[in-house]
């Protein structure tokens, strides 16, 4: 038998019942933000991921070459797509932008909870304008989708890329690759400080003789953590380090406080100086969303400010601002929390319920009740009919496990007096009704 | 420049938000008739399709192979997928399923408007149940989708290829391959009748000594047109040839009744019995839906009664029956008849067009006006902020430029009063408004 491909998925109903309420949920939030949802293809030019993606995504890409012979890849992200559109079908469009975008990406990993090859991202991106308030309403953007989520016990850590590479720099790092780790030293002292391998970095900077004692200041600014009164501690080491006024630590300053307006209602940002990100293409804020007691699945949101639109000689628009949303981490995340809190639903809204209608013939011709059924829905209702001839009491139990909250059951007898039996599946109360649409509709509609 | 490949599409704002009107709109009917959606993954094992798709699909596929080597392509439809979902994720369930689904097909063919390597399809599948009832439901689907849709000018056509089989068996033609031609013979008869390609089945009965006498029943049979009143004088062409009692002839009569009364607002439906559709597991009733003026893209829907799930071991369930709907061209089709016919909405509810504010900080420090922000945003009114620094005249065009359908200004002056101005873009009508959050939304709302 033909099985699923090895890390994808299937979802049956109950499970895209949810989804969509999340999805619908997202645009609502994205809409108010004045966000406008884009599509672009699930394949792109492999070109378009292997100049700017790290190479630990290069090496996960679904690669293949069509029949003319051209390379594609599916995409393993969506930032780069949405950049390649807006630089080949709205250079002239009124600047900035504010685009939304949902979909799956692919990545060639091994497969466990959490992390699927074919896997969904909602996203958002700035595109046309930069600085704090750019950067605040993103990150507002996000923090306001995870707290309609309904999601709990998260944590919000905000860095700069830009005070890291000046530090960095300040103590003697250089952007050039080094022969010996085919990395520029700054690069591998970044993605060791996001990991936090402190033993890692004290071992970098003794090949490129820096003492202990002139990274210290690094390793204070590494161990600072809180709210927006970390920036003044932070800018008092940075002056210890010889750098007396940073311009990012300042712009940092001014995000976190246009941000505490705009999502009022997100936990308190932490300033985490040491947040890097994975991507090449970061150049200033950058933020991520934690979920601790998701473990190493609990990152579920991720963004900040980035340089790709030169690479369309579009060098005016950059620096944008974005982020990319784990829609399934999320999910996940909230899921284990309903579990764990015995909330009901686990997204808001999953469960809200329309009238739907089982209608249930009984040894009569089905004909009869058919324009019923064509008006009923016409009117919006949903309605379903029991089309395999099952007696009452199996019927009964058709329509509970369907998911219907009225039956209609209508037998020879009604018929002859042009009537059904209706019942509310919830209170359990029944009644005849008249055949007519409307009499019908009121009834469903009153109980 | 990095460009999209050959044959897809981006989707601008403008674009995604008719194409998510109309995705919701479809929604809502499937809703209504009790179907629900699923997803699967966009690639597949190859060999989900190559057993059973036609050889003009195989021959398009986008097929790879994974880096384990694994043999898969990106689906060119979906019903063969959401069978393999049935059979692995809902075996258990309460049958009959209805399911809907919607989402992107691939295949490698000449790219032309209306044509499209990666294409949307929309569609349905009833599995569990079979007869005239079931068969009806879904074609009341199909049609009350299109009606929902405005569409106009468009013609269903129906046919039974257990008819045509019979009709062509009755006529000494074998299911069996015949070498000279690689297909069977009465695969080829219908693909010819499919055409209304008369030499061709003229030479192909020559082939196989079946005089022209003897098909003239099979000729007239095709050349008959119209609605239920088609039927009697089938059933008596059939007589003519033999066929005294053909069940799929009583059973299309029954179809065509019901749908009657389950889709009362469609066009009639045109019964025509050389309709073959393109894919071998076809065994029952199948419909298409044309729109004329479209040309050679005007086949916007298909569908009938299948066997798929005997493949997966659950023979029980088959026939099945369902219909993919072509989004692209439906869409298409719309965009065209609204242009010729002056209509102002290409998709029913794409211009409702809920309160978009625009603010303009003028001169001030945007800090001051980020509070009234977050607030309406909260209450669901789409707020987006002027972040260029635009002077008062570029503002107001960005807003207008943005679609917006209020501004509020806000300068210095209005600030020391903690008032601005709000302006309804659409009547022109503008007032001083205090810059509490409960005075702009109730004003918002007022005009």
């Amino acid at each position: 038998m033909v099985s699923r491909p090895r890390g994808t998925r299937d979802f049956t109903p109950e499970v895209m019942k949810r989804r969509l309420t999340f999805e619908h949920l997202l645009d609502t939030i994205a809409t108010s933000h004045a966000f406008s949802r884009v599509q672009t293809p699930i394949f792109e030019s492999l070109d378009l991921f292997t100049a700017k993606s790290g190479p630990g995504v290069i090496g996960q890409l679904y690669a293949f070459n069509d029949k003319s012979d051209r390379e594609l890849t599916l995409r393993p992200e969506l930032t780069a797509p949405v950049m390649r559109m807006v630089a080949e079908e709205m250079r002239n469009s009124t600047k900035p932008l504010r685009l939304s975008y949902f979909g799956q990406c692919y990545r060639y990993e091994e497969f466990k909870t959490g992390r699927y090859r074919e896997f969904f991202q909602y996203g958002a991106e700035f595109i046309g304008a930069s600085g704090p308030f750019v950067e605040a309403e993103i990150i507002a953007l996000a923090l306001n989708m995870l707290h309609a989520s309904g999601l709990i016990d998260w944590e919000v850590r905000i860095g700069h890329v830009g005070v890291l590479k000046d530090t960095l720099r300040g103590l003697g790092l250089s952007h050039e690759v080094d022969s010996s780790t085919g990395e520029p030293p700054i690069a591998g002292a970044m993605r060791l400080l996001d990991k936090g391998d402190h033993a890692g970095l004290v071992s970098l900077f003794e090949r490129h003789q820096i003492t202990e004692h002139a990274a210290t200041g690094l390793f204070e600014l590494a161990a600072l953590s809180g709210g927006k009164e970390t920036i003044e501690p932070a800018r008092a080491i940075l002056a210890t380090m010889g750098m007396t006024h940073v311009d990012a630590l300042d712009e940092l300053e001014l995000t976190l406080k246009a941000l505490s307006m705009l999502a009022p209602e997100a936990p308190e940002v932490k300033v985490d100086l040491t947040v890097a990100r994975g991507l090449d293409y970061y150049t200033g804020m950058v933020f991520e969303v934690i979920v601790p007691e998701m473990g190493g699945e609990g990152q579920v949101l991720g963004g900040g400010s980035y340089k790709l639109m030169h690479l369309f000689g579009l060098e005016d628009l950059d620096p944008c601002c974005g982020f990319g949303l784990g829609f399934d981490r999320v999910l996940l995340a909230l899921e284990a929390q309903a579990e764990r809190t015995g909330r009901s639903e686990v997204v808001p809204g999953e469960s809200n319920q329309e009238v739907h209608l089982a209608i249930i013939p009984l040894n009569i011709d089905v004909m009869t009740v058919l324009p019923l059924i064509g008006a009923l829905r016409a009117r919006g209702v949903q309605v379903e009919l029991e089309l395999r001839g099952r007696k009452i009491g199996k019927a009964m139990g058709w329509a509970d496990s369907i998911g219907a909250t009225h039956t209609l059951v209508v037998g020879p007898r009604d018929l002859e007096q042009h009537t059904g039996m209706l019942k509310n599946l919830q209170s359990g109360e029944q009644n005849p009704v008249s055949l007519e649409e409307a009499a019908v509709f009121a009834q469903l509609h009153h109980h």
